[in-house]
């Protein structure tokens, strides 16, 4: 099934190693857009949410990424931002379990995680604890007072991968909610959510499944418990009948009680595009490439650049699909790389951060990513001053 | 300044009525969408952020929809969906009256923002009450119990309007704090927030602003409460320094607090694009045209179809921009109307309802609609059995 690198384009001169961060364009997706900017939404105007099937798209669109992370059809909603399904999954997680108050997560996870569940505390102001040991410490620290476990399953720095099932099934034993957020999973590991038994997951769509920037988030709820949610974001697009206009919430029997607001039309249009890459990829063929990229990345790079130290799990099997390697200058060394083709990214104080997504990079592109960087690495080309100065985003 | 139908793609034979609804199609939508995702997105990548400047795009376009609701610069934030921003501005406004628990609306507004106030009610869970009076005793129940007072200007079916400034007032006399829903009054109705001295203001940017369906929302904060706001939704777009990714949320020391995840670039270069048609335009200029449309709308229908009754007051001073009409077989007289070209759009029970944008709007526009509605009306054409079957989004 692989590689799909002609569904994409790609600059000329690039190998793209960033996307875990932002996917690449697939050849639909400007197509696509301009339909539904100058066909439907310009001729079709408001007539467009029925002729054109607006309305439906959230939960089209919902479908597709379900069937790539073991979901069932109807079990996730799309819209919004990953921070905003956080809120929703842990606002409703919290009242799923009223004598607790004790929220537990990582030290690895990404910030925005922890920062929603410190605004969801302070809204509620209760006696809520918000715990963030180190990741290989939170298994030992879900004891029965926690009410939920929120774990992102790859670590965005290192890419270590969390053990899905395993820790679900602890959260289970203790009577937890178990909530992942799937940033770097979907579209990039296996994921098998009705197996894991997990309450609830999230994620976004802008990284591996290659829907653009600022492309619509999605949150999953294990389908036998859709009436137990109580949504802290009561939109109108999530009550059961939005255009009666009744003065009272009353939640949709699905998961599309977690939809929110209007959803965003045009956005949900490219990343519908995005997902037709996807038709016919075999998860476990794409992570055997995945794992073969980086082993080869991970034995260049070591061979060629002694300076840079892996930052990422050795052991393929416990990472995701992206490996890091600590550099004290790599910052520098990041701006030098992409100055000469080879795009990855840099996260403080000191990784250097590599995407594996095997849809549109082959071996060729990653050795030809390792001899750049042994080049900037070892002919310091790091040093020069333009590479010096950060920009607002890194 | 007006009109500026030459900058719009209207469908030939279509006179649009439902621009409070969905705006039409700007003529410079379509290439900065298509330039946000071939040049920025497919050749820039993750680069563009800097690049092409994605970062300070939510600032830049909220600047912009400040110079239409007479707020300064920097005080408007843009992403997310209107009930989101309803949310924000709620819960901010909650913290800052502790001793307070009521939250006042009227029973006109529209119902998400009733929802998102039932559902932070929910998620707060101590003693809040939501009072939804007729929007004409709302002013008598401002009293001192009152924490917010949240109330939509416009009304979205008979497009009442509120007196912002003297219902701001009353608010501020008894201690409350004063959030407004702008909906259906940016770029629909002169508004002076900094004169109004309201706290908060948010609203949607795909009515009178054509931002296209699904348009981020906006949120306005006076300035001199920004550190006051508690954001409950504290993602990381809204942190002091994002990419910084510290554990501890620290907000930003600017009204970007109420920014949330990361911010749907491609509908914001949509809505960049689409303000380009405000430059050079006069609100008090724009009221005085959508006043004589819809006075010469009401005059043309009572004089046409003697049974539709008038459903917005007739005052054109107490009235936003449009016009609703009730007739029992609204729904088929709709669908009659929308099939012969003139577009607007029904609510329930029986709101036949006609906005007004004279922007892309003239009277001749208005004199034919009239002809055709009284055709629908007299000639009984909505009788047609192809009328009567409802869809989805009505």
């Amino acid at each position: 099934m692989l590689p799909k690198k002609h569904l994409f384009d790609i600059p000329a001169g690039v190998i793209y190693l960033d996307g875990n961060s932002l996917g690449v364009l697939p050849k639909g997706a400007a197509e696509r857009a301009q339909k539904t900017i100058t066909q439907e939404w310009g001729q079709e105007l408001i007539r467009a949410w029925n002729t054109a099937d607006w309305i439906s798209l959230p939960q089209r669109v919902g479908d597709r990424i379900a069937a790539l992370i073991g979901a069932p059809e109807g079990s996730v909603a799309t819209g919004d931002t990953l921070s905003i399904k956080v809120y929703q999954a842990l606002a409703a997680a919290l009242k799923m379990r009223p004598d607790r108050r004790v929220i537990l997560s990582d030290n690895g996870n990404f910030p925005t995680d922890l920062y929603m569940a410190q605004g969801l505390i302070n809204t509620i102001d209760k006696d809520y604890a918000l715990r963030t040991p180190a990741a290989e410490d939170v298994v030992d620290q879900i004891t029965e007072d926690v009410a939920v476990v929120m774990l992102t399953q790859v670590d965005y720095r290192s890419g270590r991968l969390h053990d899905m099932k395993a820790i679900t099934a602890k959260a289970h034993a203790v009577g937890a909610v178990m909530i992942w957020d799937l940033a770097h999973s979907a579209g990039a590991v296996p994921v098998d959510l009705t197996a894991s038994g997990a309450e609830f997951a999230v994620g976004c769509s802008y990284k591996y499944l290659n829907g653009g920037p600022g492309a619509p988030a999605f949150i999953y709820v294990r389908p036998d418990i859709v009436h137990d949610v109580q949504p802290a974001l009561a939109g109108w697009m999530g009550h059961d009948a939005p255009f009666a206009m009744e003065l009272g919430y009353r939640p949709a029997m699905s998961t599309e009680r977690l939809r929110v607001g209007t959803p965003p039309i045009v956005q949900l249009s490219v990343l519908d595009a995005a997902m037709d890459v996807w038709e016919g990829v075999d998860m476990q063929d794409l992570r055997r490439a995945s794992q073969a990229l980086s082993e080869l990345f991970i034995q260049e790079v070591e061979a060629r650049c002694p300076t840079l130290t892996l930052a990422s799990p050795r052991d393929p099997e416990a990472r995701g699909s992206q490996v890091s390697f600590a550099f004290e200058h790599g910052y520098a060394a990041m701006q030098a790389l992409i100055d000469r083709g080879v795009i990855g990214d840099f996260r403080a104080p000191d990784t250097m951060r590599f995407g594996f997504t095997p849809l549109y990079l082959d071996a060729a592109d990653i050795v030809a990513a390792a001899e750049i960087l042994e080049e900037v690495i070892t002919q310091n080309l790091w040093q020069d001053p333009k590479y010096q100065t950060k920009s607002r985003v890194t």
